[in-house]
């Protein structure tokens, strides 16, 4: 083969990944679009539209021309001579498309409309507090994830396929682990704090906020957060997210809700902080397969690490606060930064994992991960989800649902067939405690700059070590390129012990 | 051929069909977002994803498949075996294919190319005022398109091949006829109106007024107007347009100016009109190249009806006065409807064709015309052209421009190469006054209707009448069923004569 042919391989492949990631954009955008704002009556096309196109998508990347493209370049002198970006991108095109070739077409044609079908019947059994109603479906869908892992095959336990394709390489071994080691610190910490008996004064944040003095509010916050809108746009939307479509247009969303301040602003902070993570990817990536976060625990570690490591912590609000007053005239003027602080992070036991403070956060993904393990390897039956789940909030959290809406039914995860991304939520709190550690370490300062609401040293010390690699590094990578150590989940337990032994006096 | 070999060509044709239109949804969708807020930054990138899509529907149109199609459905005997949709459909398909196929493809690109320089090259002259920078490209512009004729073919008049394009079956021989009476009543009732020395009292409309007033008074009046929210919605933009993505989603922008509240208000009724068509075509055509509006004319015709015909009248404002007033408090105190009406249809000559009232627009599209016709077969040389077009608005306006900006460089649609577009504008004028001349004849109490702002009976009978159609009748089909005779200029001519008789007291 000839220096020439590998050229023209090379470029073949590199303009079908592009246009792979083209069709990808313009999905997005149609996502985006359907979720703030479209016209209902042009739904039902539209979904149509981006069924052609995500069915292109899948098509071009298990194509025979794909496939020739991965069986030249996984050859061993051949992937050899390629450059750090192009053989990663290599690496995860064959990633995808061994995954989906593995599965008969038939039967995931078959998954797809199941899962569509179980979303509905979630909704409903959830309205009417009913799991036996979705049971059925949850039947199937945990049948089939279990059928997918055979297909693909598994190195140990059999969930580890499945926790890969959120957060590669990582393994039960290592979340049991971690999350051992957070359980056995997190669970007396908590109890502690309730024995102790003490509870902040919540009552400034329990009034009602003029909605668009809290969008004022929202946008100035990103632009002190050194979100670039030349490169995205903040829009309102029911349930808020961050869409990067490409490195210059990320697109963040908020929901305003009259009788919460804290929900909008730290909801903002915390898209905010998703959006930096794929505004500073390099632009090198774009139109590459690796121009996105390299995984949902990363992802996730960027938007907590900006909403509580910076936006819930005392030195940002000695600096913000006075504006929170401006901005709402009268509404903050009886207290002070202090009992803003401890309000905003005030701890409790709780049922609904999206309502869950930074403490007890943690709690709720712990039981949803053993659960879900239980699932795949057949040693829990979805027949008994409501008593075991039940049984889990009573040993973890103290309290107990009273129905399975506000149970097992609460979150959407599970009727898509999801299994392996919760624990993405609680790797984040640990990875953006470990990074915040070692920024404490490197950057001169850090808390001043907090104080100063100087926050571009922090953002480009990010970009530096993480933003700017997209997916070309994995998140072990990362971890060990930022911090010099794997994951360690020490640092969120110390942070964690730290802050609220601080805050509850003890 | 068996029936079921008939029919499952005629599905394959269908998904062909219904595959090009989700793409060019999507398309749509992204000029959509372009033009309303998509940040700077991602357009680079988005423009790709455009350019990748559309050459899809380029080769998805000429592709062997759709090629293989319209052979068979060309046959005789199988065109008749056609219901009337899918018989449209084809003839459609065969009408762009033919037309794609006959230029070589070397040749369309290095058009693109240059459309897309002369673009840039347009804006810089306008700016500085220097035909001689644009030059150059328009004669390149023009020599392809005198080339394209030749190879797309032509009956008569090289220009009838142009026309068709935007008004299908629209000839020269038919468009002389038209223009050559309208021109020969409507100068002098210029010049008639301009002798009497009359001017309607403009001072209501030189104030400044409170611009989320004016979006306020634009959101009712879409109301008012039968607009669908639930199918559409309303954005800002810096050029204002209509865009049909799917019957369930048809979306307008408006601009809003302090200094100018008819600039808005008519701008969004104006758009309202061409929303309204798109948003009742029948759900039949959801999802085939039939579901737009039947030509540029028609389409013209009806944002013309509502902005002028509805927007414009004395009716319309006996109604709606209190209203404006109400909205914008003390600044409509002083006058009464009828000094609103005359205001807000003042005719006065003038060099911008886009800022032109109701009776001088045309004149502006008869030169246009003349020019085009005259450049298309080699009458007209491009370097001649800003002595031309100064003496033609001379004869015709009575008024010079002072330079090129003004004058022959105002346009875009040259840049572009669109010849044949412009006469669509009068065209439009001319059929919406014969429209409304037969709905005045078929609906009772068609004035009073206006003055109660009972729109519903309106659209409805252009529902029935026009819109439902879509592109399954051509437009001069339109114009007879609707009517009972082809487009006659008389309709106008005898509108705008009343109506500025009335005004100006002639």
């Amino acid at each position: 083969m000839s220096s020439t042919d590998f050229t023209v391989q090379l470029d073949g492949f590199k303009q079908l990944v592009r246009k792979i990631n083209h069709y990808n954009e313009a999905v997005g955008l149609m996502y985006w679009d359907l979720r703030t704002g479209a016209p209902r009556k042009g739904v039902e096309q539209r979904s149509e539209v981006i069924g052609e196109l995500s069915t292109e998508v899948f098509r071009m990347s298990v194509s025979d021309e794909m496939g020739c493209y991965l069986d030249f370049f996984m050859q061993h002198h051949n992937l050899n001579q390629l450059d750090e970006v192009s053989r990663k991108m290599v690496l995860e095109c064959k990633k995808d498309y061994d995954r989906s070739k593995k599965i008969p077409e038939k039967k995931y044609q078959e998954y797809v409309i199941l899962t569509s079908q179980a979303e509905t019947a979630w909704e409903e059994a959830k309205e009417e507090s009913d799991f036996a109603k979705f049971q059925p479906y949850l039947e199937k869908i945990v049948k089939f994830n279990q059928e997918f892992v055979e297909l693909w095959g598994y190195e140990g336990n059999k969930y580890n396929t499945l926790l890969d394709m959120y957060e590669p390489g990582m393994t039960v071994e290592k979340l049991d682990e971690v999350f051992g080691k957070l359980r056995s610190e997190v669970v007396p910490l908590l109890a502690e704090i309730q024995k102790s008996g003490q509870q902040p004064d919540l009552s400034c944040l329990k009034q009602e906020f003029d909605v668009d003095k809290q969008k004022a509010f929202s946008r100035f916050m990103l632009g002190e957060l050194n979100y670039d809108f030349a490169a995205g746009r903040l829009d309102e939307t029911v349930h808020p997210f961050a869409t990067g479509l490409n490195p210059g247009d990320v697109r963040i969303t908020t929901r305003y809700l009259k009788e919460d301040v804290v929900s909008a602003l730290f909801g903002t902070i915390h898209e905010c902080g998703h959006a930096l993570y794929e505004q500073n990817i390099s632009k090198d990536l774009a139109g590459t397969n690796l121009c996105s976060g390299t995984s949902m625990g990363i992802h996730e570690s960027q938007s907590r690490f900006w909403e509580n490591k910076i936006g819930r912590s005392h030195e940002f609000w000695s600096k913000y606060f006075r504006k929170l007053q401006e901005t709402f005239p009268g509404q903050f003027d009886e207290i002070n930064v202090d009992t803003l602080y401890k309000a905003i992070n005030h701890t409790e036991p709780s049922l609904i994992r999206i309502e869950a403070d930074e403490l007890t956060y943690n709690l709720h993904i712990m039981i949803r991960y053993e659960i879900e393990k239980g699932l795949i390897d057949g040693d829990i039956q979805v027949a008994n989800l409501p008593k075991v789940w039940n049984a889990k909030y009573k040993e973890y959290l103290g309290i107990e649902p009273q129905n399975d809406s506000e149970g097992v039914l609460q979150d959407v995860h599970w009727s898509g067939g999801s299994f392996g991304y919760f624990p993405s939520y609680a790797l984040g709190n640990m990875y953006a405690a470990q990074f915040l550690h070692k920024m404490e370490e490197d950057i001169l300062d850090f808390d001043n700059l907090v104080a100063d609401g100087n926050f571009k040293p922090i953002k480009n010390y990010l970009t530096e070590h993480i933003y700017q690699y997209g997916k070309l590094l994995d998140p072990n990578e990362i971890v060990q390129k930022v911090t010099g150590e794997e994951l360690n989940p020490q640092y969120l337990v110390d942070y964690l012990k730290n802050k609220y032994k601080s805050i509850y006096g003890l």
